[in-house]
């Protein structure tokens, strides 16, 4: 997506050899600044401080990070098997540096799957890796663009009901954009689709306590498309559906049980309750790797992580006319925290799933329609 | 209630004549600090300042001011009718400070008719202004002890069939506190009563976002009362009453309907529903000057004000080490924000109202049992 005009993706190959490069996340949105990644030592280290976050961009860039171990590894022209053994120790230091992001590891083990798989040379290997990393981006780029393009029809539908005058209204929580993947995004593709198609479109962004990846992310970069947006505080949403201002919610997914439960960034559950009582369309879009085929209720099967109490008792942001960020503790002093980082939303609040393949209703029946190959075989 | 040990009101008359004595609110939770009112224009200031702020609290505020107009006004031994005009003239001055208190505009009133209305020497005019200041305190003060004790039955009730061994939690959203009034509180009053009377409690202090009145002020109420609480950003309620871990949510109201519809801080409607959703009562404390006795749809016909973006996009808080606060700047260059500062929760979702009088339903017929003055001819 455009960046100051100029379009990106979230990771790409540098313009020499051993060179990756990617968004420093964490200077948005007040500095936008890229880093070249050039051994697996600085890849661990971009994915553990969350220069880079986001299950498709993780995924991605532990792709790119396998390539650059393949040219560490090929150094001193090691023999194959030498060389195999290399690339699987620096797969294992990646998957380290964030243990639970599901992504990653997938990556690393296509990754070691096509190179020490394949019966060639050390040089052909790391072709092979640098191959596969670039698969691995544009498969998560192509799956974003499916939903996008899935997920503007609803949009369109909506527009015309309401005439092309109008704008649609659309409420998305957290960032699922484009940042967290290579490109597009999950919750916001059908919206740049949209947007791309000349649909009058205005996006509520609800801010998304703690970490305010809303008011940071996803403003940003509705605005680098030129979008029209209002930031939120999570307590608006309802008072808006009420009110009729929202059209259609689209959100994000971590997780997403077979039955149509979703796990995301905690506050989904409310906005969902409130679009049914207001008879407003509440969507999910996901890459159908976030579908967890063996838990059947969310609610009581998810766990949801707790984490650390400062992310809410301290904000970061910019004071006036200084450079760099200043944090600030938000809290009556001595009282304590709890964050927990995800809710489950059940299956019946949400109207549908927009997935690459197409958009699906929030049952198992309807899952396995649109992925008939995970249906088990006892499934009626 | 208890500051560092110590009992006190949100505003008091001085030792010397001529002094009112309040809490400066917007040093809180950093800073405790008192500040002294001499004359009418410093309670104007303190009032504009929002040094003061909550229905309660600024009617008695408001109520001392007149005492100090009295003060001001029997300088230099005028006439009965020039000291009536003076008074009056003083009273239009506060009630600029803030036109949409509707409590100010009562309180003032309420000295007008009291003094201006008494044929007596001035010198006994000063003694009915500082007496009916005294009275509007004591009995704001007392109406919020008996939301108190009618709402303690409710918790202990709960803490009977949960078992004196385990807590009782309850969640509550923005500050209807002790400090929103003279003492007490409405929503935290049969929270202090319960704790009062031995029942283990822990309540669940939405930070209420923008201006966290909930992490800053009610936070730091319970902590003086030694009320164990966790502070959760405002998107976590549904996910703990998912869990059964909310057992009663108590909020206050800014003005409620004799329908039951509540106007509160935005992000009420939110909980209502998530309550709902999860069979936990939710209820509402208010003392009955909240009603409005002429409203009968809350959602279609209670005027919802929208507030300065920068509540949103900037935050105040404590740098570490650092003695003042800080502001920063949390949102995307560039985004735009909207900021409504109510919303309204329909009386279906809302299990009771706490008044002064008692618990009834939120429906017309049960607040009319409750209210029978109020009660129109042509009622059935």
């Amino acid at each position: 997506m455009k960046v100051n005009g100029t379009a990106y993706r979230t990771v790409w190959l540098g313009k020499r050899d051993r060179e990756v490069e990617i968004i420093d996340q964490r200077k948005l949105p007040f500095a936008f600044e890229t880093m070249t990644l050039r051994s697996v030592a600085d890849t661990a280290l971009a994915i553990r401080r969350m220069v880079v976050r986001g299950a498709g961009c993780i995924g991605a860039v532990a792709g790119y990070g396998m390539y650059l171990a393949a040219e560490e590894c090929r150094a001193g022209e090691p023999s194959v098997d030498w060389f195999d053994n290399c690339f699987i120790r620096q797969g294992e230091t990646l998957c380290k540096t964030r243990p639970t992001a599901v992504n990653l590891r997938w990556a690393v083990d296509r990754q070691i799957g096509t190179v020490c798989g394949a019966d060639c040379s050390v040089e052909q290997k790391v072709k092979l890796a640098r191959q596969c990393a670039t698969e691995i981006a544009d498969e998560d780029a192509e799956m974003c663009r499916s939903i996008g393009e899935h997920g503007r029809s609803l949009i369109e539908e909506i527009s015309q009901k309401k005439g092309r005058k109008n704008v649609v209204n659309i409420l998305t929580h957290c960032n699922a954009g484009w940042l967290a993947f290579v490109d597009f995004g999950s919750a916001t593709a059908p919206i740049y689709a949209a947007h791309e198609q000349g649909i009058p479109l205005h996006v509520w962004v609800d801010e998304t306590r703690p970490r305010n990846q809303g008011a940071r992310l996803t403003a940003w970069e509705l605005g680098q498309q030129g979008i029209p947006h209002s930031v939120i505080v999570d307590n608006t949403g309802g008072h808006l559906m009420q009110h009729g201002q929202v059209d259609l919610v689209i959100t994000g997914t971590d997780r997403t049980t077979y039955t149509g439960d979703v796990a995301n960034k905690i506050g989904t559950y409310l906005k969902a309750l409130a679009a049914q009582d207001n008879e407003v369309p509440f969507y999910v879009a996901l890459p159908s790797s976030t579908f967890d085929w063996d838990i059947s209720d969310g609610v009581k099967h998810i766990p949801i992580e707790q984490r650390d109490s400062r992310e809410v008792s301290i904000i970061s942001g910019k004071c006036r006319g200084d450079e760099k960020e200043m944090e600030v503790n938000l809290l009556a002093p001595g009282s304590s925290v709890a964050n927990y980082a995800f809710d489950v939303t059940p299956a019946r609040l949400i109207t549908g799933l927009i997935t690459e393949r197409g958009i699906c209703s929030a049952n198992e029946r309807s899952v396995f329609q649109l992925f008939p190959e995970k249906k088990p075989k006892d499934f009626d």
